[in-house]
């Protein structure tokens, strides 16, 4: 890009850095910020650094938001008696789509991965110790991903909380409503078959 | 994204809105930002504002360009007698990135489309006339894109250059290099054909 400026080359390497961002892209979004009104460049500047700055972790689940406890957990109908284990505040995102889960969330921001070296404490794992210990909590639904580190994560955390005599509970896995059996894998097949429930 | 906070689905709605990035690679580039240290954010914040406000057309050339006159038409190497239209600065770095062509570009800006409204004014045709009028230019070779749009305006700007007495060339159409004439379509095959030279 050095035809053109510096300034371009440094755009399309700061755009580039970002996940799933590859250089062509990269070079379409920068030649596409370059042809809008200096009006539109100032706007996604100013967003970027609003949102890094003003958002932080809510004191209680740990979900990303602007004030220091998050809607959710400030919300007096959720039932405190209830709380879903995720992974980022994605996976809380699919959930609260749903509208049917009235339970509160703790997200842990990453799943435990020997492979990738992190471990327990490097996830907010202290923090959902620290909900527990208040005695007030029924349920822990771990909602980590079906993945290897979503399952090695459900594994720690019911071990983990189990002798407090909290119930711990794991969403279901199995085949997706809509899903073709012919087109799923072996490991969730046996897993549906594992989890099979009576019917009526 | 309510569930977060307001500028957390501000700067997801900011990255939606540039091309070819979805609601759902917002959604993660606008997490990624924020779980990264806050100089990232100031940095990428400060090359788009940066790029957008230093960044100007050449004035002899109209590529994009952080000085008056671009690095190529300031060169007293390139050959100011031959002129290389093409659409965009992205197909000038495409032709550069060869380092084979000596001559200088125009760059239009766009191309001829009635089906989009964009009529001959609407692109930079009238700069390359004026720059046709100092009667140094000897050939003009248009490298628009091989697309309806592209032919259009190769079309308009060889009626238009003519009539002054001076060489139009138009790129070669045909099979690219290391293509499989199987896969390629009828009217490239065509086109190939047509444009086909003897061989020794």
């Amino acid at each position: 890009m050095d035809y053109f400026s510096g300034y371009i080359s440094d755009l399309v390497e700061q755009f580039a850095s970002l996940p799933g961002i590859g250089t062509k892209s990269a070079q379409r979004l920068a030649f596409y910020i370059i042809s809008q009104p200096e009006e539109k460049a100032k706007k996604l500047a100013g967003s970027i650094l609003a949102a890094r700055s003003k958002v932080r972790y809510c004191k209680c689940c740990c979900t990303l938001t602007d004030s220091e406890i998050c809607p959710i957990c400030a919300n007096p109908k959720r039932d405190k008696k209830t709380i879903m284990v995720v992974e980022t505040p994605r996976d809380l995102a699919a959930y609260e789509k749903t509208g049917k889960y009235e339970g509160v969330y703790h997200v842990l921001h990453g799943a435990i991965s020997p492979m990738l070296g992190i471990g327990p404490d490097d996830i907010r794992l202290k923090e959902l110790m620290a909900r527990l210990s208040s005695g007030e909590v029924e349920e822990v639904i771990v909602a980590t991903n079906s993945s290897l580190e979503g399952e090695t994560t459900a594994m720690y955390i019911s071990k983990l909380i189990r002798p407090a005599g909290i119930k711990v509970t794991r969403i279901a896995s199995g085949v997706p409503v809509g899903g073709d059996l012919e087109n799923i894998d072996e490991v969730t097949l046996l897993r549906a078959l594992d989890g099979r429930v009576a019917l009526c």
